[in-house]
């Protein structure tokens, strides 16, 4: 136990340097938090579908804090050591109207909920079918205040953190934040229990957590301008299946006889359209090979499959996969 | 050996399916191809930066074949299993002017060679600084021909494959083709040694190879519209510094404040710039930290660095991560 600790209703709903510190602590120190899930308490563990209806969206997404570290000025780094998370004991993934990488194909609001078995280490996702998620929590947000005027949502994420959603910042990664205003102001929440690169339903196996982390103000980076972070992958000879979206980015003159029925709307010419086609052809994979239902099959890229752009160089083609590790089928240790 | 074989100088410059087939197989049979590197032969191990001059760009990216596999249809699947690849003894890396994820910011050309220890599965990208990349050879380019009439570059990859530039495509994979023609019109080049996902410099470690594949038509996967492929990783407790890039993608009103001055340029907010930013901050911290200069850190950033969608979802905001193996510099084994 750290000897500082923010409460659950110690939160806000806003990036936002003028709202008041509610704990100071020094350089180096540890700071134990206590989140509710991404949806402030509004879902539990009985909710139904019926329940998304009545979501009051402007209540998602807080963050527990902030935290005034002592020392932190404008153009130092803040680094976060992730020292230990604790999940509840259940989690929800949505589909939310309007919201994810596919919203205009998944209209339709759905819900599943999880039973975490913690000392396993896994959660359920079709006992039947024997698929089953490795846990891998991380806090979907941990971020500094902006230096800019303003209260920001906690929704997208910043330059300075927030709501990056980054699976890969499990317990013993460090995460490195740019400060922008004295004592860094530093907050935390929106717990998952496991995600893949991308989140690309737009939830994960969101949940309750508990957290400790270190905070120090690092004077020797004055390179992070961004979001940096140190982590370790153990994939130790996980078969991954790859479905890839191969989609225009821009149009080059070198490209020999290039044709397409699209010139007339280049904005949406970009890396998102190869991205939605790979989880598309996942989604029919998945719905092809083992038998999920579409909604099914979206969740399951969101919790366990990752994103990863294979080439971003050839114009104008990008090449967008998204590899389902095949250990979550019972197909391999 | 293969009782089939395609000797390098069978190539072609452009997927078009009026191109004669130099080979038919049956289903199943396996294939060996001899291929020069992605230059065509006109870089050699004595070149220099010079040399990048009088590149003639229309002879780059040959691929070896076409190879006709009876019995193949359109709509059919061609599964390519990659069976064995043996580089040449060295490659290339290259800033080509134009050509990257980061054109603008290096317009001078640049060319790297390297020394591959096959038996040692390694080349050095720095002794002295005892920075070396581990050999993971595959096919830059593996594809069909295309259903529609005409010659189409063999630089851009399509949804039949071509140069998907994907590192996934090591030996013991395999890779799912959509067949658009009659017998399918396998062909393959582009030997790169090593390469992160995403390729961002433009090139990997470039190299002639020799490769075999066995080449299958599958009439049980109807869903295969993109390349699909199945690989195995093998990351041990591998420790990753990842850099990120958090930049816009769109506006959406339910974004409380957002406020930026590119709001004219509506066409350049996608996934590109947040790419484009990871990949900056990585150049940034490998000159910071491990002292190289900016051309070499954009090279390795292409030859060892992974880009990863982290999120997709928090708009107006995405993630992209440039996640670096640590053990590449000798701190892990």
């Amino acid at each position: 136990m750290s000897i500082h600790s923010v409460r659950r209703e110690q939160c806000h709903l806003a990036w936002d340097n003028s709202i008041a510190p509610v704990v100071r602590i020094q350089s180096g120190q540890t700071v134990d938090f206590d989140c509710l899930d991404a949806s402030n308490g509004q879902l539990e563990p009985n909710s139904t579908t019926a329940t998304l209806d009545s979501l009051v969206f402007s209540q998602l997404d807080q963050v527990n804090g902030p935290v005034y570290v002592e020392g932190a000025q404008p153009g130092d780094t803040l680094q976060v050591d992730v020292l230990s998370i604790k999940t509840g004991g259940w989690g929800w993934s949505a589909l939310i109207p309007g919201f994810g990488l596919l919203a205009d194909e998944f209209p339709e609001p759905a819900l599943k909920l999880w039973k975490l078995d913690q000392a396993g280490g896994f959660a359920w996702f079709d006992q039947a079918k024997g698929i089953k998620i490795p846990l891998r929590p991380f806090a979907g947000e941990m971020g500094v205040a902006r230096g800019v005027k303003g209260a920001f949502s906690t929704i997208p994420p910043y330059n300075t953190g927030g709501n990056v959603d980054t699976k890969h910042l499990t317990v013993d990664s460090t995460l490195f934040l740019p400060i922008e205003v004295e004592g860094a102001l530093f907050s935390i929440g929106d717990g998952h229990a496991a995600q893949g690169d991308g989140e690309v339903c737009g939830t994960a196996i969101e949940t309750p957590m508990k957290v400790t982390v270190r905070l120090t103000v690092r004077k020797d980076r004055p390179y992070t301008k961004t979001p940096h972070f140190s982590t370790s992958v153990s994939d130790k000879d996980e078969q991954y299946y790859c479905t890839t979206g191969v989609e225009p980015g821009m149009y080059l003159d070198y490209v020999t006889h290039w044709t397409s029925s699209d010139t007339s709307r280049p904005c949406e010419l970009d890396m998102r359209k190869a991205a939605q086609s790979a989880v598309r052809q996942m989604i029919d994979f998945l719905c092809a090979e083992h038998k999920l239902h579409r909604t099914e099959a979206y969740m399951l890229c969101s919790v366990a499959g990752d994103l990863r752009l294979h080439e971003v160089v050839d114009m104008p083609n990008y090449v967008v996969g998204m590899m389902m590790p095949q250990s979550i089928f019972g197909h391999a240790s």
